[in-house]
């Protein structure tokens, strides 16, 4: 996309955007659209399975914030969206059988059940947003590539058939910019809040940087430390684990564009 | 003091210990006396520098969080404590000449004069009275000793004849805890909230984590990181490097007990 084009999708609503992909007249990374709204990941999975994972959401709110959930079937989620078609408004998404990735479709009309149920899960892109904001050097921006993301030794707190490790992305800040990126990502409990490690990777079974599981690597530079945040490909990780005959999630990268502000979501969380 | 003793004052009002304090029954530091109450750091010199004192301060309010200034020769403050005389409410004084400390004593009727403005500065036990909270260790807590404090080559921003390098106290960490004690702090803007530094004591200009220039050396034990606070003893080793023809400080350790909650100091700092 040219710059030209992504200053015109920064600058219209959340609304805007989910139009024109509905529309088909959109298809790219969501990164930089509609600034100051909150994007979100996808979890889509049949009702049978969707309370144990809201469970397993609530006993891990770091990389599974919900943002919102919706009945059965139902395609809108007013909680997170006014007149969203879940089907029809991100404008990418992978269908899952058996825990594999067997498509990746741009509409989800033909596969659609009644049965379905609509996870919307915070996401680092609007703490990402507050570190901009606030002036500090957010890397893989800098470097016009995807943030770097790595599975832990950490492992989620199962709930019934959901577990596996916590994935995590890396960005790299010297001492006194991780401290205000640490501050900063706290007050967004809902984008994945405050780091979960930082320094050693080994001490989190991170073998090398240099190879993400997910993502691009970035350099880290002398004088810097990584600072690893928990992350929204975990529920994409947990739902292969559990190996569900059928279940969504948007391409990664290509969100859902929420209605709800940034600074809505800033606050202090509880302890 | 043994341990009941300590038990009972801990649970004592901020007011009965100053009384206690005024009628020298007590002479001990402070920390943990009257749980829940604000200590703070005292700084106490003539009309003629206050003005510029305040103005280092407020372009200071890491090191020097300002919680309240007297009037000229008015030994009360009643925004920090009702009923405060600062001449005989905290346990041990520091005088100072031309920069220098020149007397301790535990009274300040004798010296105290017409043009004396007291400076009531924010305090870390504040903080680490939340970090125990939270169930974090606190090394030099657990060890039973004083925290280590540091100069750096950081310098203060300099206001008037106020200069001089920031002087930091030091508690380790594992990563994971220091993200937690560096949330908790930053919800703590007035006692001295969020770390300005973890990891390379090189970094900020300390040579030997095992010679701090006050307070006791603590270990850093395998898979712990040094997290650096700004530290109240900053606005003393200030007050000395201005060479002021008289000033008064408290004797490090022994506080005001002020009768502010700790609770109505929590709070998001302005960004």
């Amino acid at each position: 996309m040219n710059s030209l084009a992504m200053s015109r999708l920064r600058g219209l609503r959340a609304d805007e955007v989910r139009a024109l992909i509905r529309r088909g007249e959109l298809d790219a990374p969501t990164a930089g659209m509609a600034d100051g709204f909150v994007q979100a990941n996808l979890a889509i999975l049949p009702k049978e399975f969707a309370a144990d994972f809201l469970d397993f959401c609530k006993a891990n709110p770091k990389p599974c914030p919900v943002l919102g959930v919706s009945e059965p079937g139902d395609p809108s989620l007013p909680a997170v969206a006014q007149g969203l078609d879940i089907r029809t408004d991100v404008c990418g998404y992978k269908i899952f059988k058996d825990g594999r990735c067997v498509e990746r479709v741009s509409d989800l009309t033909a596969v659609w059940r009644d049965d379905l149920v609509t996870f919307a899960l915070g996401c680092s892109f609007s703490f990402e947003h507050a570190l901009v904001d606030a002036g500090l050097p957010v890397r893989h921006i800098d470097c016009g590539c995807n943030v770097p993301m790595y599975k832990t030794g950490i492992a989620t707190v199962p709930r019934g058939r959901f577990s596996g490790p916590l994935v995590v992305s890396m960005r790299p800040f010297k001492p006194a910019d991780a401290i205000r990126a640490i501050c900063l990502s706290d007050r967004m409990p809902l984008a994945h809040g405050a780091p979960v490690h930082f320094g050693d990777p080994a001490a989190i079974g991170i073998r090398d940087l240099a190879r993400p599981e997910y993502g691009d690597a970035v350099p880290v530079a002398p004088g810097e430390v990584p600072v690893f945040w928990a992350c929204g490909v975990t529920p994409q990780a947990v739902l292969e684990n559990a190996k569900l005959p059928f279940a969504i999630a948007h391409d990664p990268g290509h969100m859902l564009i929420t209605d709800i502000r940034n600074a809505d979501v800033m606050g202090v969380p509880a302890r």
